[in-house]
């Protein structure tokens, strides 16, 4: 076989319904179903190459390789990926070394998870490169190995990963386009430190919460409340559902055995205003992953404003700001740098600011230059 | 029947199994039992003077009067008084109007509920003035019905409110001596605000939470972890289980509808420091009530360090410490002001300070002045 290459590109994504905690932790089966959004602009991009097949009697020369954002990795995160890449070989029926090149369009302070969307990017690449022709839902499943929330980047728009029974229905689906409902992802960056303890080491951890049963008994309530106030675009209901799973997550981080907080001071600061800016009226709610950066969802209309209310809140020391992203997507392009991103719509704006104070123009200004729907 | 009067000191409390949602609200019957500790030295004095029955054709003359701090209460404290004394009359079997004043010694602002002490100093002045000889039973019944935290108040030392399966078996006993095991409670005060939602307003919400239930499930397994580990004095199994209870009913406030935020950023902080102070070797643990000041027990011979420490934390108003208090108790003193505080472990040191910097010596000299263990 001859080296084959492709590129492939996904977003991050949100979850309003997260996931947390899984039945079966090799195959990432979740102990629950989850909804999220895709975040337009926030994307990795993957290269993959497999290399031709050469058999050595050294198999340890025949190590895959790593590089993500210029720099080779070597060690846990390899090994990660390579487990991900048998699992490919294994499809494929190949037993080539492949090399990784990705790179993330968003800085690793930027409050976003990158697993995500590297692992559904380096679904799409590694698959098309192993010359593997595969639907989506199979591209989710895969995508769902190597990272649970990676199978939801796979799928445009709003997504939900349905549980299923076993590794053969455990995908998400697109249950709404991007366009049907504009909304956007506020980060209030409250902290660049490295969160304490990863979300694979989390997950395990959850079932040592006396409360994990029954978040995930209550979930497919949850699930039903929040679909539906997404297809009905009914803030006010979508708010409500979106703050109760955050606040169930961490209920039952902030319970495990040992207890993980991943709330900060500026967190909870952040929280509080949130809820009251909603009760007076802007279309605001929050919702926070595994660290201490407050998502805070909004309608794409008062993304700017909202944008500038957190940067000018005590302990924001960044905003980024993503409208709802498309589906990942793949392309043959071996040679070149250049990627076109029109499947993670690039009009889903990025903007950033640093600093503390009087940064509400400048978020304005670039968030203005680089939002197609302005 | 003449003008009968009794007064009576009963100590507050604080719970390290929570009290949190009632299987009855109207007899105050928890959905859990709780286990606690009396503050030593914080105490609420109450006498009640039953007036001769007197029979009037216009019934609302014959309304009790209640005094709090020297202020005259009307309105929907008195008429909460008003129908525990209602009880207490039945009981006796009297239709008599009474006078009940009240004094705490701690002040309002001090971050520590007084309902639990005001309710036992009742229950044990009202039936006493009124005749009444009630077994300590029957004494942390009656308080239940006023407050459910109160029947804790009236046992000595540490405390156990068995859940009962009714109102008979539905009160206190003293599981250890206030001697067994010399811890203190150090109390941070960071808001002296007026909580949003009060406690019985509350328990009403707990069943909303899609996570009491299962809490409440748990609740045999951290009673018999914190009974335990007061008993052998285990601090490190005692902190494990007393955080966790406290995690669990902060979870199951937050995730209620509508959610209750009690935790401020200060509180966060202080929870967080706990934590790392424990890690480095000091016997410390926090246990947070429905209000955001921190309550960290400590051995009482790290209680002037722990102090300390809380003092100059940001956002700490003031500290407040007790160490481990007795049983509520009556005395037939109507004429008098002076009131023995045997019963509460008067030196159950009582230290506070107001400011935020350079306030630990004000508050070791305070400690050393009024410690009887010192």
């Amino acid at each position: 076989m001859p080296d084959r290459s492709a590129t492939a590109i996904a977003c991050a994504n949100i979850a309003f319904i997260k996931y947390w905690g899984n039945r079966d932790a090799r195959l990432r089966l979740p102990s629950n179903g989850s909804i999220s959004m895709n975040l337009g602009g926030l994307f990795t991009r993957t290269r993959v190459t497999w290399a031709e097949l050469r058999v050595t009697s050294n198999e340890s020369q025949e190590q895959d390789s790593l590089v993500i954002n210029n720099k080779p990795i070597t060690g846990a995160g390899l090994s990660r990926v390579s487990t991900f890449l048998d699992e490919v070989r294994r499809m494929a029926g190949i037993k080539s070394r492949a090399e990784v090149v990705s790179e993330n369009n968003f800085p690793s302070s930027a409050g976003i998870a990158s697993s995500a969307s590297a692992f559904a990017a380096l679904a799409l690449a590694a698959s098309a490169a192993a010359g593997l022709e595969l639907s989506q839902a199979e591209l989710s499943r895969l995508a769902r190995r190597g990272s649970g929330s990676a199978c939801r980047s796979i799928p445009g728009g709003f997504v939900e990963w349905q549980a299923g029974t076993g590794d053969a229905d455990s995908y998400a689906v697109s249950i709404a386009p991007p366009e049907h409902w504009p909304l956007a992802d506020c980060v209030a960056v409250v902290s660049h430190a490295h969160k304490a303890t990863g979300s694979t080491e989390g997950h395990a951890l959850a079932a040592t919460s006396p409360l994990q049963a029954a978040r995930v008994a209550d979930a497919p309530r949850r699930l039903d409340l929040c679909r539906r106030a997404i297809l009905s675009r009914d803030f006010e209901a979508f708010a409500g559902i979106a703050e109760l799973d955050s606040n169930l997550m961490h209920t039952v981080m902030m319970t495990s055995n040992p207890p993980l907080f991943y709330w900060q001071p500026a967190t909870l600061t952040i929280m509080q205003a949130v809820r009251e800016w909603r009760a007076s009226g802007l279309p605001v709610c929050y919702t926070i992953d595994a660290g201490p950066n407050v998502h805070v969802i909004t309608e794409a209309a008062e993304a700017e404003r909202v944008a500038a209310l957190l940067a000018n809140m005590p302990g924001v020391q960044k905003v980024l700001a993503a409208q709802v992203g498309g589906a990942g997507a793949v392309q043959f392009l071996p040679s070149t740098k250049r990627v076109t991103v029109q499947a993670c719509h690039p009009e889903g704006a990025f903007c950033a600011t640093e600093g503390s104070q009087g940064q509400s123009e400048e978020i304005l200004r670039r968030w203005k230059n680089t939002s197609g729907s302005e």
